[in-house]
């Protein structure tokens, strides 16, 4: 009994090596069938790339063509990228670099997404992991003013407001990596709000440093934490309605999944126009705050109330943070008009 | 002339959209195939997985099997493990879920790799950052603590030492998320060097918070500071070690890249036997002084000459550490020498 068991138990073993060596042989044979697949489409996709690059360079040493034809052309020129950009095309092309903070904090490993549901999922995880944050960014700094002139008598203790700066170091960091995987995975997001992020992400860490004295005199001495909450108040507003907005225009992107891009942008377009209305006046008088806020922050440190070098770098940083805000809401929504003028054109003729 | 270029422009363009269209269909035709490869190999690994569990199972219900016959079954099973989980067959198998940590800081963006060689470049990659910052890591706090006697007349100013502060923090995020990266692709780095990072960046971070007063009487109440700048001195001593033995252990790896993983283990052991003898004895001496340090700290904290609380957690977390280093170091060098008499058996029996 003990032998046929044993028997049993070594020719079942032996079995399960056979398989899996087997396994083994014929993964190996369909990662190579694969690669030569793509190797030989990476060539085409090349050889059409110079072709395109060649039709670019044509077109451009004849501006004096008849306008018509070159926005054809131009016509024909955009539709060729975007397969070339998106979809089953661009899964098989080598990825993108990555921008040097990817590299700074995950090394040389590749978070390019193949699969196109993969990329909406992960901008879908996106827009809901910014509304759970934008709650808390919301709800964090109000308690901690509420809490200051209800209970703590006007004076911050040091603790509390130190555990919401490393909340808001690691919130800020976060969003960068996450923004810079998308931008990996051909999201057009502007470079600027990324930077916006690297801006926040260090004036979170000086914030950290910054000494919260206490009694006497709290009302003057924490002038700049009180101003810094304020300001976070504000971001967070600022948060909640881009997250309304973006998200509406993802779904109907997921919507309008199988259709072609253009098509795409011009149904969002129509879906989310009377939010643009709302959204724009709201950013810019946010914007506005942002720069008094800074401004109000080097005052304080420059007359003397708080001479600390944390105060002064924090209101440049959000100055600075104020004008390229300012800048880039006012490129978006002229490329918006643009654009929209554009489709209107070619609806009209089409 | 005029019309020939025009003719000729959109010949061209029209060319290339054709093209792409015809590139398109050939490649989600490619992805079509290999999709079906995949599914019809994964059903394989699933049902040789079931086997390899059954075969488990009927090991563990008779135990009372010659040893000589369970150790061969044993072997056996491992080696179907090995292929199971590396290599070409590793590769097509859906990713290992994510820890935690990445999650939360990437979002669900898959950083698992498929290639071997990727695997290797990854884990190259990591030592030699690991050795670049051991440097860093040795530099920066030796050259506070002599600009401290030889400059600044026993007393530290603050931002020198809050800037050392953000690069540790900076320094530890990015090791536990490479490691994090390099468990998802099957790393076996023990979970403990991991959680150790975790409270590394902790006590980074409640360092910067920690309030560094200056004169009169610096050198008693920066004693903290000057205890903490001696543990990272530690600190990079041991790093510089472990990365040069790790790094021996990778070549080899790489040197013995296609054979078999029990090979290459064999090899390993061999090569950097004798530095193990090194080590270790540094190490423990080192875990040792960290814990000696985090008492300090405590005595510091508690007969009040520095009645911070950053001062107790840090103390309270160089323990931590030290015991979790030391049990952890003495883990790994049992299961070393365990290995080493299981491999010299099997080889004395081939």
């Amino acid at each position: 009994m003990g032998d046929l068991k044993t028997e049993e138990l070594l020719q079942e073993a032996s079995r399960v090596t056979d398989r899996v060596r087997e396994l083994q042989e014929e993964v190996a044979a369909a990662a190579g069938r694969r690669s030569g697949d793509e190797q030989s489409l990476r060539q085409r996709v090349s050889a059409l790339d110079s072709i395109l690059r060649h039709v670019s360079s044509l077109k451009a040493r004849h501006a004096e063509l008849d306008p018509k034809i070159l926005e054809k052309i131009d016509e024909e020129l955009y539709k060729v990228r975007c397969v070339l950009t998106e979809g089953d095309v661009a899964a098989i092309l080598p990825s993108k670099a990555h921008g040097r903070f990817l590299k700074m904090f995950l090394g040389p490993v590749d978070v390019h997404v193949a699969r196109k549901e993969e990329k909406l999922k992960i901008k879908e995880e996106y827009y809901r992991y910014r509304d759970r944050t934008a709650f808390l960014f919301l709800l964090f700094p109000s308690t901690l003013l509420v809490l200051r002139s209800w209970i703590w008598n006007g004076c911050f203790p040091a603790l509390p407001v130190q555990l919401y700066q490393a909340w808001l170091l690691f919130l800020y960091t976060n969003l960068a990596l996450r923004e810079n995987i998308l931008r990996a995975n051909g999201s057009d997001i502007r470079p600027w709000w990324i930077y916006h992020h690297y801006c926040t992400m260090l004036m979170a860490l000086v914030s950290l440093t910054w000494e919260i004295k206490g009694e006497p005199d709290c009302a003057n001495k924490q002038r700049g934490v009180q101003l810094f909450l304020a300001w976070a108040i504000l971001q967070g507003i600022a948060m909640l309605l881009q997250n309304r907005y973006q998200r509406q225009r993802l779904y109907t992107r997921i919507a309008l999944g199988k259709a072609k891009r253009m098509d795409v942008v011009w149904g969002e377009a129509a879906g989310v126009e009377g939010q643009l209305w709302l959204l724009y006046p709201i950013l810019f008088t946010l914007q506005g705050f942002e720069a008094y806020v800074g401004m109000l922050l080097l005052k304080t440190a420059l007359v003397g109330v708080i001479p600390q070098w944390q105060v002064i770098v924090c209101g440049l940083l959000l100055i600075v943070m104020a004008v390229g805000n300012f800048v880039n809401t006012v490129q978006t929504l002229i490329s918006k008009f643009r654009f929209k003028a554009k489709a209107k054109k070619l609806k009209s003729q089409a």
